[in-house]
């Protein structure tokens, strides 16, 4: 059973000012939530139907069974998915790049399907820390936290001040740049370590932050006849790749 | 001014029954619109909002001016975009793989925005024929049109039982399937012409179309504890880059 306190306080965290002001976001369904309970996350309270509860004997978080309406009334799914789970934002270090650390730097990904994806990439590479600025969509936006599925469990997320994180930097890194107009990525040789800068979907990397791209790459296209460029995704996968594939 | 009938006529468009029986479907946008105007499709008619009209006095296609109430009825936009477009189906003629051909083949992609998304891949990387199960989401959706965007005017489509297209084959040509376990694509010796078989969403590719594959590949991931695959769209993007990056 749901209090009426309870259920304000989980459908609070649909807003990203609450996420924030509580330092808790939601996560659904029962793959997802399983992955953050064997995580170093803190899962602080779990809402379930019975069928999940009966299934679930061996987790010990704090449990609560609801019924499929309650369910449906917390979930932010179409079809809602037998849990919801409410997670802790874990502790935020400073980040500090390491010399051999290889790290994207998301400039303003602005769509929440796409950063989820982008956690996928980049975890599937194991390229485990992320920095964006802070005008790139909230990672525990529940559409993010959703497309990324447990990849949020290993990846790092550092939001900052891009230009002064950029400026900071010992001047040794390489700072790799994706614009329609670089060096062929398929023909550049690219560096073990270093900084990939993501753009923006509808603008790219914003001039400011371009000004401390050392070596511009681009992923040609076979085709002259086209306007748009790749989505940022997609461009993400094949620069991770190609970065990785040694 | 739109007739009740014109209303009726372009929403039954909306549905994929109607679509095949009229052969025609929806466009919607400046942008798209002009690449389907300026492509070898045949766009039957247009509906445009003033603004739309008088930038476009060029165009000389069968126009009709509507309001933005009109607009709104017609689209399946959110937002609409000044712009509806009725274009025909292609002809479409049986396809021939040609000895040099390098194509995509997909086993059952069911959602409309990784079609679009893997059309717009196919193009950039100049690979113009798409082989598509008869399972496989219907190319004409609108969803994969407004995903695809102009991408959509330059790659051929077949719809064929794959099984069967697949038995037909020359045996000299390679049969590439993208799985989770396979030879590492990043050391296969890949081949410039050929078939590249990609996988269901959920299930992969089906037991009776991976029979046919002669070089299984995967895309190795750097941590061991992922327990989902790559998306489909995001597959595809590193497969095609991988098999062009020559």
């Amino acid at each position: 059973m749901l209090s009426k306190n309870q259920l304000k306080k989980i459908r609070a965290l649909h807003i990203s000012k609450y996420r924030r002001q509580k330092k808790s976001f939601i996560v659904e369904g029962p793959k997802v939530v399983s992955e953050f309970v064997n995580s170093k996350f803190n899962v602080r309270e779990i809402f379930a139907i019975e069928e999940w509860v009966n299934k679930n004997s061996n987790i010990h978080n704090n449990i609560t069974q609801i019924s499929h309406k309650e369910l449906q009334a917390i979930s932010l799914l179409k079809t809602p998915n037998q849990v919801v789970a409410i997670v802790a934002y874990p502790t935020q270090e400073d980040f500090q790049y390491k010399e051999n650390d290889l790290v994207l730097v998301l400039d303003s990904i602005q769509n929440p399907g796409n950063l989820g994806t982008i956690i996928r990439i980049a975890d599937w590479f194991g390229i485990d820390k992320l920095i964006c600025s802070k005008e790139t969509v909230d990672v525990y936006n529940p559409k993010v936290v959703q497309a990324s599925m447990g990849a949020l469990t290993r990846v790092e997320f550092y939001y900052t001040d891009l230009a002064n994180w950029l400026s900071k930097l010992n001047s040794k890194i390489p700072i790799y740049g994706t614009l329609l107009e670089g060096e062929n990525i398929f023909k550049t040789e690219l560096s073990d370590n270093g900084v990939i800068i993501i753009g923006n979907e509808g603008n790219g990397i914003s001039p400011e932050i371009q000004s401390y791209i050392k070596k511009r790459i681009t992923i040609p296209s076979h085709n002259k006849s086209i306007m748009e460029s790749l989505n940022a995704a997609i461009a993400t996968a094949i620069v991770c790749a190609e970065f990785k594939r040694k």
